[in-house]
This record gives structure tokens, sequence and C-alpha cells, in this order.
């Protein structure tokens, strides 16, 4: 079984906020392969491969909050309740600010709850942030 | 009560690595009070007033596993069973690279874990960039 591999979930609906998400990754030299779910109901299905070990547990999960089918909030709380996934880092990233938002991701046990700036220039300057800090300096759980 | 004061909790025993982490966030522009727990009871002690609201909440804990007293595991464990602190964001920051204490945290529920560089200069700079990450651009918690 795969530990620490390479990948990253992007779960973005926004076809611009995914655009620029992966340009400023891979401005942050992020190398990491980077599967993208446009909604939730395919970030499941992919998270029951990642669980059955059919696709490589990735090292991050970018999980945006309104998207379409399911709710990001019922994507993170799927993940949660894996026996293996349940330890993936999950990084919430999204436009909402409100406060029922940001208290259910951390009840749910998100890792990190970022909100999108609004300007492009400082959205992809947050997503390299986040990407250089997850990716190089966080130590990602080795899933077996 | 108190949302999102601009407290970091810093539960470190090596007088060293105080000092160092405490220069490395000054450098990076963090100006938040940083209180030190020097063991784990220290840090037990402190979360029972944050959890009464004797003390405000923190914005940030930063957390030494290999602790005097009290294990560093144990307090985290003591954070997320508690009702108001359980969403502190916790980053683990630890010399040990062993897989079980990074397993081990992770099931507890912290939200990062990084490894101490051995090199003084990268253990500065890596917690200057966590600092930046935790304080300026991840979203904390607001606990009432």
């Amino acid at each position: 079984m795969t530990i620490n591999t390479n990948l990253i979930l992007l779960v973005e609906d926004d076809p611009d906020h995914e655009a620029l998400a992966i340009r400023a990754l891979r401005k942050a030299n992020v190398a990491n392969e980077i599967s993208v779910a446009r909604d939730g109901a395919e970030a499941l299905a992919l998270v029951d491969k990642f669980e059955a070990g059919e696709l490589p547990m990735p090292q991050l999960v970018l999980l945006d909050l309104k998207l379409p089918k399911v709710q990001g909030l019922d994507v993170l709380k799927a993940i949660r309740s894996k026996e293996r996934a349940s330890l993936l880092p999950v990084v919430v990233l999204t436009s909402s600010d409100e406060e029922r938002d940001i208290v259910s991701s951390y009840r749910l046990g998100v890792n990190s709850y970022i909100r999108k700036p609004v300007n492009f220039t400082d959205f992809a300057e947050a997503t390299k942030q986040l990407g250089m800090y997850w990716l190089l300096l966080n130590q990602a759980p080795p899933i077996s």
C-alpha cells in the first residue's frame, strides 16, 4: 500500500479557481500530480477509491465548501469516517467566511481553513503559501 | 468571551528551542503575545484556564511531544476532550520523526505535524513559515 505519494486532490467546481490554484501550486514548485473533482459526488467517488487502495492516498486534499451535488462539509465528514483515509490532511479553501462554516469545518476535523482572497493575485499567493506549507513543511501521516 | 485573541501557546521544554522559536516568530512579524509552558503539566494547567475563560483562548498551540511530567500527546488528548478548547489549532513541533508519533498525533486530531529541523537556521525558517501560515493565512475557529 502506498505511503505518502505525491498526489493532491483538489475539489473545486469553479474552473477559474481550478486553473488559478493549479498555476499557483506549480509556481510554488509543487510538482505533485493534481487530481480534480468538480463536484462533491466526484470527490466522494475518489475518496472511496483511495480508501479501497485503487488510487494512491493523496498527501493533501484542498476542499471547496459550496459544491454541486454533495456539499464540501459532507465530503469532509465522509473522509473522517473512513478507516484509512480519515487521517488525510484536509484544507478547506472557500469563499465563505461565515462563522458556522468555519466552526462546522473544525468540528468535523478539518486541518486548516483558508478563506479564498477575492483578488486573483492574493488568491494565487495564498494557494502558493498553503501548497508550500502542506507539501514541503508538514509531515503527512504515513497511511498504510 | 474572547474570540480569536492574539495569544500563542508554546509548549517547549528546551530553552534553546524556546528562544529560537520566539525569535523566528518575531522575525516573521508575528506580534502575538506568546505564553510558554515548559512541561506538560504547565500546559494542562493553562488549557484548563483557557477552557474556564480565565485566560483568552490562543490562536495557535505549538506543541513539543517529549516533555517532562506529561507527554505532549496527552496534552493534545486533553485539549481535544474539552468543550471549548477542543477546536484550538494545534501544531506539533518536535524532533521525533517516529511513525507512531506522527500517526498518534493525527489520530488524536492534531492540525499539523512539523519535524524540527536539526540545523538552527532551518529551524528558525520552519518556525517563521508556520507562524505566517497559522497566524496570517489560516482562519482560526471563533471560540465563544
